[in-house]
C-alpha cells in the first residue's frame, strides 16, 4: 500500500465507481474494428429480419472476420472424431465399429497422457504430449530442432500475443513501443492501447504488393526513437493480414538482422502459414530463417529474440471456436520463460479441447493411416476451393469502378483500395464517421455483406480501403459478388460529384 | 506516438530486449502460489520418479489445486455426451440407439443455434442461447429477474476477473486499489500486481470461523484512503477460498450497503456456490440479496455496482480443463457494458466447448428426463463423498500436533493454522524461504503430498497456515491422511527446540 497521501481523484467523487468517466482510459482508447460498428449494425439488421422486417436482402453475409465454419466450411472428420472420443472415452468401447483404428488410438494416446481427461487443468504451459507433437512438426517443417519446453499452448493466438506484450511493454508511461505494420491486424493496436504502449507504424507498400521495405522500417524506428519511444519489438504478420502478402526469405532475413542489431524482439504472427495461394510460393517461418542464419536460440544465444504464433483458427482447419493456439519462443532466456509460465498459470491453463485441437492440426493422419484418404480429400477440397474463391473475389473487385486490389498471395482476405467521391466523403463527414466506414455501412444496408473499414487496420493517409474475407461458400459466391457489385454501383451512382 | 524527447532507458541499453532486467516489472512482482515453488518441486520429483529414482512415496498427491478430475472424480455422463455430439453431430444419426433422447435433443438445440457449430467464433459475449439458459438459472436461484445481455461467458472465472479488473483499475499509478480478503485466492493479488493496482487487505477472523467483520473492513478502507489509495471495489469470495466460510445474508447485506455508501464495485466470486457442506446452511448470492434490498441494477439504478463470477471448474461438475465460466453484471451501465464487450472481443470469444459446458452445468437434466436418474446419482455421489472427505480431512488435521483447523462450511479446501518451532523457523530462514513454504516442501519430500503455503494467500502476521484440498479419491483418503500424519510427525520431531 502506498504511504504518501494523495487526494481522491475527483472523477470518482463525481461519477460512479465504474462508468464512462471512471473506467481505465486505456480500455476506452483500444479499438477493435473487426467487431466494431459495422458488425454491431449487422447484428441489429439480423434482429430486425428475425422480427419479420423486409430488407433489401434475405441474409447477412459475414465477410468481416476469418470465421470459416460460420461460412459453411465443414470440420475435418478425423480431428472432430478424436475430440469426441477424448470427451467421452466410453464411446469407443461401447461402439467398437463406429470409429477408425487411428481415431481410437489417437484419442487413447491423448487421454492416457492427460491423467484426469479433458476435465482436469493441465500444465499451465500446455499438455506435454501436445507440445512434443508441435515441436516435432516445427522441426520437420523447418529442418531445425525445436523443443517442447519452448512452446506455450494458448487460447487462440490472441492470448499468446497478449501474454508476450504484457511482458514486453513496461507499464507506467507511454515510452515502450512496438513496430507494427500498417495496415495491421487490430489485435496489435488494441493490445498496445490497452497496455499503454506506443504503436510505431511502418507502412507496407501497396504498389509493391504490400511488401515490407527495410528503408521504411529503419526510418520509422529512427523517427520513433527521436520522439523518445523505446522500441521494444517488431511485429510481422506473414502471410499478411489484411494484406495477403508473403515475405520472401531475403526479407525475413533482413527483419531478423534488424531485430538483432537494434535489440528488438521479433513477433512473428504466422497463423496463415497453411494458406498459401500464389503459384510457386511457399511459407518460410521466421524460426527457420533464424536457424539458417545461425541464431540457434539455445540458452546462451539470445542475440535474436523471436516469438512466433500459430492458431487452430485458420489454415484449412478453421477451428476458431475451439480457441487453440501456441507460441514458440526462441532466444528467450530461462528467467523470462518462467515469467511467461507464471502469466499462463494465472489463468490456470488454456482450454484442453483447444490444446488437443492444436496437436491434431499439426499432426493429421499420415499416408497409410486408415483416416488418411478422407483427411486428404477434405483438406484438398477446402484449400482448392479457397484458392478458387480468392481468385473470384479479386477478379470481381478489380472490375468495379474505383476499386483496385492486389492479389492475395496468402491468408484469407482481400484488402482493396477504394476511391470515393467528394460527395461521399462529405456525407460521411456530416455523419461523423470515417468515409470508409460510411461506405461499409451503406454496403451492408444494401447488400447484407459485412465488411471492415480500412481505418480499422490503418492505411496511408489519403487512401481508403476495406477488408473482406473470401470465405462465403463457393456455391453462394457468384450470387454474393453480384449483390456486392450491384450495391457498389448504387453507392457510386448516388455519390457522384 | 509521443512527441517529446525522452532518454532511452539504460536497462534496455545494457540488457537484452527481453530479459529479467527489461521485462515489465509488474509481471515480475505478480505471485501465484497455487502454481508456485512447491508445485515446481513436485514436478521435479515426478520426473525423478519417472526416471526410476526411489522416493519415500510411490505417487504425488496434488492437494495444491481444486482440480477434481485429476483426483479421479468422474465427469457427468449427460454433460459429456452432449458435448461429444456437439463436436461430432453425425454420431447421433450414425448410431441412433447410442444416446438418450434428451442428450440428442440438447445437442441439437445447441448446435442449431450455433450456425457454424463449435468451430465458429460466437458472439464475443457468448452464445445467446447459453446466456438465456444462465439467466433463467439465476432467476430461479434468486427469485429475481436476470437478463442474458448482462451475462458474459468467459474462459473460466479467472478471465472474467481479469477483464473486470482491467476496466476498474486505471493505469499509470498505484493509486487505485481493491479491498481484498486476507487470506484470499491469489488470482486477486496477482491481477492487482499485474495491473499496477494496490491490494487493500481486510482480514477475515480466524477465531470466528473466518467471518467478515465490518468494523475491520471499514478500518481497512479508512487506512487505505488515508494513504492516498482510491479504493475502487471490494472483492468477496463466498463460499471462501481458501477459508471455506459461508457468508450469512446479513453479512452480504452489510457489504452491499458499504459498496453503495462508499461507491465501490462489489466483486462477488461465487464459484463454490454448489459446494455447501454445513448442515442447514445454504448459498445466497450477492445478486439475490441486492435485489431483496431494492437495488434493481436496471439501467438508471446504478447505486449498487455488482459483478458476480461463476465457473464450470468447481461444484460437483469439476470441469476445470474445459475453461467455462461467466460473469453477471448488475448496475453497470451501457457504456461500461460496451467496453466489457470490446475487451471480450479482443480475444474474439471464449472457447465454445467451455461455453456449452457452462450452459449444461446450470441446466442439468430435470426430473422426468431420460438422463435424470443417472445424473442425480452421479451428482449426489460426488457431493456426499466430498462432504465425507471434508470431515475426514478436518478431523485428521485437528488431531495433529501444532495444527488447528476451522471446519469448511463450503468450498473444497482446509486452511489449517500450524504452529512451528523456533528451530523450524530458523532453518527456513537459513534457506531463504518462508517457514510455511519450508514446511510444505518438507512435507512434499516426505509424503508426496502437494500443499500450498499460507503465505501464498496472505495470513495475519505471526501466523502460519497451509491450504490443502480434500479432493483425493475417497478410497485413497485414509492412506493419504496416514502418510500426511507420519510426515508431519517426522517434521515436528526433527524440528523440536
Amino acid at each position: 500500500m502506498l504511504r504518501r497521501t494523495f487526494p481522491r481523484a475527483s472523477a470518482a467523487l463525481k461519477g460512479l465507481p465504474l462508468d464512462g468517466t471512471t473506467i481505465n482510459s486505456n480500455v476506452k482508447s483500444a479499438k477493435y474494428a473487426v467487431r466494431g460498428n459495422v458488425l454491431e449494425r449487422s447484428m441489429e439488421l439480423q434482429r430486425r429480419m428475425a422480427a419479420g422486417e423486409k430488407l433489401p436482402f434475405d441474409k447477412i453475409v459475414p465477410c468481416n472476420i476469418g470465421n470459416p465454419h460460420a461460412c459453411m466450411q465443414l470440420p475435418l472428420s478425423f480431428h472432430r472424431e478424436v475430440l469426441s472420443l477424448c470427451i467421452s472415452p466410453s464411446l469407443a468401447s461401447d461402439h467398437p465399429n463406429a470409429f477408425k483404428r487411428d481415431v481410437v488410438e489417437r484419442a487413447k494416446s491423448y487421454t492416457s497422457g492427460l491423467g484426469g481427461g479433458v476435465g482436469a487443468y493441465t500444465n499451465s504451459q500446455g499438455i506435454p504430449a501436445v507440445r512434443e507433437e508441435i515441436a516435432a512438426f516445427i522441426a520437420e517443417r523447418d529442418g531445425h530442432p525445436a523443443r517442447a519446453d519452448r512452446i506455450y499452448l494458448t487460447n487462440g493466438a490472441s492470448e499468446g500475443v497478449r501474454i508476450l506484450l504484457t511482458c514486453l511493454l513496461r507499464s507506467g508511461g507511454k515510452h515502450d513501443g512496438l513496430l507494427t505494420p500498417i495496415p495491421q491486424y487490430p489485435l496489435y493496436s488494441a493490445s498496445l492501447a490497452l497496455l499503454g504502449g506506443t504503436l510505431v507504424p511502418y507502412h507496407l507498400n501497396e504498389k509493391a504488393n504490400w511488401g515490407v521495405e527495410m528503408a521504411n522500417l529503419r526510418e520509422s524506428l529512427k523517427t520513433a526513437r527521436g520522439n523518445g519511444v523505446e522500441v521494444r519489438g517488431i511485429a510481422v504478420i506473414n502471410p499478411g493480414n489484411p494484406t495477403g502478402n508473403i515475405l520472401a526469405e531475403e526479407q525475413i532475413k533482413d527483419i531478423i538482422q534488424m531485430g538483432v542489431d537494434e535489440k528488438m524482439v521479433v513477433l512473428a504472427d504466422e497463423v496463415y502459414q497453411a494458406n498459401i495461394w500464389k503459384k510457386g510460393a511457399s511459407f518460410s517461418s521466421f524460426k527457420k530463417v533464424a536457424c539458417d542464419m545461425g541464431y540457434s536460440g539455445e540458452d546462451g544465444d539470445e542475440r535474436l529474440q523471436l516469438v512466433s504464433f500459430h492458431s487452430t483458427s485458420k489454415g484449412y482447419f478453421g477451428e476458431c471456436g475451439l480457441r487453440g493456439g501456441y507460441m514458440e519462443v526462441h532466444g528467450i532466456g530461462a528467467e523470462v520463460r518462467a515469467e511467461l509460465y507464471k502469466l499462463s498459470s494465472l489463468s490456470l491453463c488454456s482450454n484442453t479441447v483447444g490444446q488437443l485441437a492444436a496437436g491434431l492440426m499439426i499432426n493429421p493422419p499420415k499416408k497409410g493411416d486408415p483416416s488418411f484418404e478422407t483427411f486428404e480429400q477434405e483438406r484438398d477440397g477446402i484449400l482448392s476451393s479457397l484458392k478458387r474463391r480468392s481468385i473470384m473475389v479479386h477478379k470481381a473487385l478489380n472490375e468495379l469502378e474505383g476499386i483496385t486490389c492486389n492479389e492475395a498471395d496468402g491468408a484469407l482476405y482481400a484488402f482493396p483500395r477504394i476511391r470515393l467521391s467528394k460527395k461521399a466523403s462529405n456525407t460521411a463527414e456530416g455523419k461523423g464517421v470515417p468515409a470508409d466506414e460510411y461506405y461499409c455501412l451503406q454496403m451492408l444496408d444494401e447488400s447484407g455483406i459485412v465488411l471492415v473499414p480500412g481505418s480499422g487496420f490503418g492505411q496511408e493517409e489519403g487512401t481508403l480501403h476495406f477488408r473482406t474475407t473470401f470465405l462465403p461458400a463457393e456455391e453462394t459466391m457468384h450470387d454474393t459478388l453480384k449483390r456486392f457489385a450491384k450495391a457498389h454501383k448504387k453507392f457510386m451512382d448516388e455519390h457522384r460529384d
